[in-house]
């Protein structure tokens, strides 16, 4: 999906309307994986119509043309970004395409929600919340799992403090594909994770690390680990891989009171509190003779508890609330901000895996933003 | 278990034996979680007989003179080092009396079966197979898991060529405690992880990193992830943590041909062969306008095997092997050399843990070693 | 979802068709649960075309309305039965409306998919056969697991002999809800069942019993069990129930060589191959002094295989050959024929469960109907 | 085991004892599968000691006598029934000895703890229940589950009003073997799911029917599936098969209020309790125009919570529980009365089951029995 503009002046921003202001007239770039999710939700939600759709693969827009025959189709990104019935464009095509195709939609005045990663680099994120800054437009990121009702409730749990200071946050995104041709590994499927830790750490990362190796093919890595130290002590840690036997989607996270996991591959119990703890006490047993007794751990090995998790789809709640940001001016939970924090940990990930491992600083940034 | 020999001359070795040279008669240092283990092996098993144990612990030392009253029992290693009846010695006590423990029972003639880690440095470990090799004993390290019948299976299905190059092999070993007080839980946990790598690639390991924090007490982390680079280009990684929910007990071999994973707390599917994998293919379709897509991801998901595992006890196969190679001559499959691939490796570890996860090289070894 | 119909007269047949013959144009009735799974279908499948659906709820009715603009909606069934742009009815309703609404829809000269089971009655399958025989239309009723994947792989896998001879079928299909307010779980449930139990056990019934018990509302038994014998000495068992915490699809068939598991809850494995079995053998051993010892029993516990299956959606499939039977002459699968033998089993089945769970002899019907 | 009495004249009751009366000096009939455990508890507990073993089988003698020295050997139950230094026999062997052993030891003067079931026939156990009753010993039955602190959790779950009224109970134990060579399956297994189901529906059973069949051996059921009403309008089912690839053990009971599951296979979360529940709701919606509609099932599906269950061993705390009963007139939980109840259902579910599953009614007997 390269964007080549087909007029080099800029056209007029979207059309005034007088008519229903309460409705908001999407274009939906991308009719790969996501895309026929984000077009069936737009026909679903009250607020949002979806009104053009482009893709460079025929089948695609077939799909499109089959099921929802009052929305114009295209092979041009340009005749949705450029459309000026179109009040916001859905990005949902491949990384490496994500900037560009975002800029030129702000550029024409049109609200974005890109798919993760927003760019490639913290450079292009800039770039992108200038231009959204400009034009008064929302920027909004398609960090998806932050509009999970089961991460949603871990937050929960973790602000409430059950779970106690966090320790430390342990996330595993692996499986057999689908295997991305642009990017490897981990920017195809850590942006998730690291928007996760995010959510649930409420400090800044300081440093990072990531490991990993290309085994398909050369440059695009197909596992990976990362590291991240935070600023209050706590480790985030993510394991992504699309060469691996097993579908895991599982978040850990170990407080010091207690501990919760998300599985989101787990069909009834996704969120589960365990009221479980270990500690260490010193002892005064110095009869044993021996110093390496001074002392002894103890564990607590409770209850298990899985409240019931709403099956609210994460898709439609980040796809309503991008509507009340655009129609009600509501402030985006997943903004530029947020994508470029991700953004700029992938960038420093990636040089450490250039570096064989190399642990790197990580730039201070108020957590604000 | 501090040993102090009881007298400064060294006694002589163990007495010689006209009577039944066919029985191995065993003396057993610690009767902790696995000393009860051993001591019923060597009851059960036709070539051992245990004549001693002693432990620090009264209980411990009630819980052998109740089920085994013929057992000489003591708080005091030395009656076990010392005993000219008794011909190897079970060193089976917190990893940091290993080396001295060992050294005191192989000065005294004794073969010795310890657990892992063997030691604490490499030269510790030079020291212990230096000392073997002059006394012409065995000396044998607890690896259990390569006499484990699931992953002695993992290593013929790759023997045979069923997984292919090896491209990577990664481990889990998670779970809510035991806490040792005297290493932290790589030390404790990633020994086995260690030698079951080295047991599954063959090739010689080159870097390795390893990233994790202390939690509960200074010094001593709680969970660790393990990076090594191999030789021949493939990767290991190992996860441990006694500071987890979950109890998970993996080992995940990726090759480029199958994947097999090793499930130990799976009750009867234990192995697994899944025919899947997965390659890029070069695509000529240049007209999609977009240089990402030069390549096609190909994924092969086909049919997953689970063969029979023998239910075999690992740690009566280890110890029927050290008697064997005690009474019989036969070659230790765990032998100091391979105690002293692990030790190295966790030495190493551990000095990058030291530096925030910085990424070292490994002196190279003799695979053979 | 009475019928009543508008007319007194029959209305003509279906317009005959000179433009496009390769199109089956669909009406639906219900669009509950399945309904909407069929509309969405007859928009996917190439020869199929959804023109016209009722339901009784206008919310029912909106989300064609949204979803499927161009396709004709009705609050009642009339207008989908004398629709002369309708060649073929789904008839997605509850279980106590399929007699009336089938048999309306055959009348009008429409081919008709009844969802299961196909009526209350032998004598209505009777009625509904009879008339679809008359006009030369065809009756397929919705046993969708005949056309699930996993249930033919295992059907192949008798075939194959894999099996051996089957001893016996269980299937077990219970959880929470949803709870049906015009038929029992028997009714509800089984149907499936019974079509699986048919459809792997290539005999007779003979005989049937049914227990059970109404918890929630007198008169509709919210959990059951059902038993069945037939004529090849096979033993075929259900256990449905809406009032079960956990949700169970399972379907076990037992061989004297095999056994083979279909878990439609399970994501990956859904069919498994034991290799496993168990005989007696009679032993000589008489000097054991008890003549209980005169058999001894070999059990057999070897590999299990899990076969990929192919992810096809039951529904399309099944969608897809009514079409085929309809628009060129393909011989249902799931005709008359097979939902009165269910039918006819179930109503003896009732008859034991008020009993008190009576055994009853089943009438000796052909296989081949 | 055929027990032929070595003497004519019944031996002295067990030797009067000044010394140690608070030790239950033990003699254990069969060592087969509970056996062993059996001897290792006795020598774990305080408050027993094994001193007399027999079994025809000369490796189950080698096994007491290589682990217990101290324990006398025989291959004739005689030794251990009539030795005058025995307090208490524990019949371990095959069930169709049971009555015939313990009637023995009760005439010697032993308490006797024999497993499950008591007797082949209600008469059998009359016999037994008098013959203690005359000689003043106890008579206990190994229902280990009642002993099992998952299922007690249950009961006290059930007790305090968590669940509600109890609708059914419901319980599954299936797997591979072990296959009996003296009784079916529904005597080898079902005792275990009668006496949980007596202990946790605290209700009289009126009627009973059982539905299997015998597939390796004619006469021997190997898989059967019971039914059982209670008068308190409660339904009590168990499956039981030594023939089936999955190994299942699992207790479900329904109540008005919670459901609640047991599970042993499970390693963690052996007890769950889901907040959830169903009923259904009379509607005044009569404009829908259908009569079936008049009721809407309403359904609560809430948290789910594992509640830690203490890891006891039950057989241990069973064989405690004896301990104390012989030695200080503590009321045994598993009695001759409730061994009795279970035997009086396996005789009515057999003679139903050859009467091809004719329900059966079931004589009233006071529930204190």
């Amino acid at each position: 999906v390269a964007y080549a503009p087909t007029t080099t002046t800029r056209t007029a921003p979207r059309r005034p309307r007088d008519d229903d202001v309460n409705t908001l007239r999407l274009g939906l770039i991308g009719v790969g994986y996501w895309g026929p999710h984000y077009a069936r939700l737009a026909a679903e939600l009250g607020e949002t119509q979806l009104v053009a759709a482009c893709d460079i693969s025929q089948d695609a827009i077939e799909l499109i043309r089959t099921r929802y025959p009052g929305v114009r189709t295209s092979r041009d990104p340009a005749d949705v970004i450029e459309a000026n019935d179109v009040d916001a464009v859905i990005v949902s095509t491949p990384t490496s395409t994500h900037y560009t195709l975002s800029l030129a939609a702000l550029e024409h005045g049109k609200h974005v929600l890109c798919e993760k990663p927003l760019a490639m680099t913290t450079g292009e994120c800039d770039e992108l919340i200038a231009a959204a800054d400009r034009a008064g437009l929302v920027l909004s990121v398609g960090h998806t799992f932050i509009f999970n009702p089961g991460i949603r409730m871990m937050r929960e749990l973790i602000a409430d403090g059950e779970v106690g200071r966090v320790l430390y946050c342990h996330t595993i995104r692996t499986g057999l594909g689908p295997i991305r041709t642009d990017v490897n590994a981990l920017w195809d499927l850590a942006p998730h994770d690291l928007s996760i830790l995010f959510y649930l750490i409420d400090s800044n990362p300081v440093a990072a690390l990531a490991t990993g190796q290309a085994f398909l093919r050369k440059g695009f890595e197909d596992v990976a680990f990362l590291h991240v130290d935070f600023e209050s002590g706590a480790m985030g840690a993510a394991h992504v891989s699309w060469l691996d036997p097993h579908k895991v989607r599982r978040v850990t996270v170990v407080g010091d009171r207690r501990m919760i996991v998300f599985d989101d591959v787990e069909p009834v119990e996704k969120v589960k509190v365990f009221d479980r703890g270990a500690s260490y006490e010193a002892t005064s047993d110095e009869g044993r003779g021996a110093d390496f007794e001074y002392f002894k751990a103890l564990i607590r090995d409770g209850d298990i508890y899985a409240p019931k998790v709403p099956g609210t789809e994460p898709l439609r709640v980040q796809l309503a609330h991008f509507a009340d940001c655009c129609l009600h001016g509501a402030v985006p939970e997943a903004d530029g901000a947020s994508a470029r924090r991700v953004v700029s940990l992938l960038e420093t990930a990636t040089a450490s895996l250039r570096a064989g491992g190399m642990p790197m600083p990580l730039e201070p940034a108020p957590l604000g933003r």
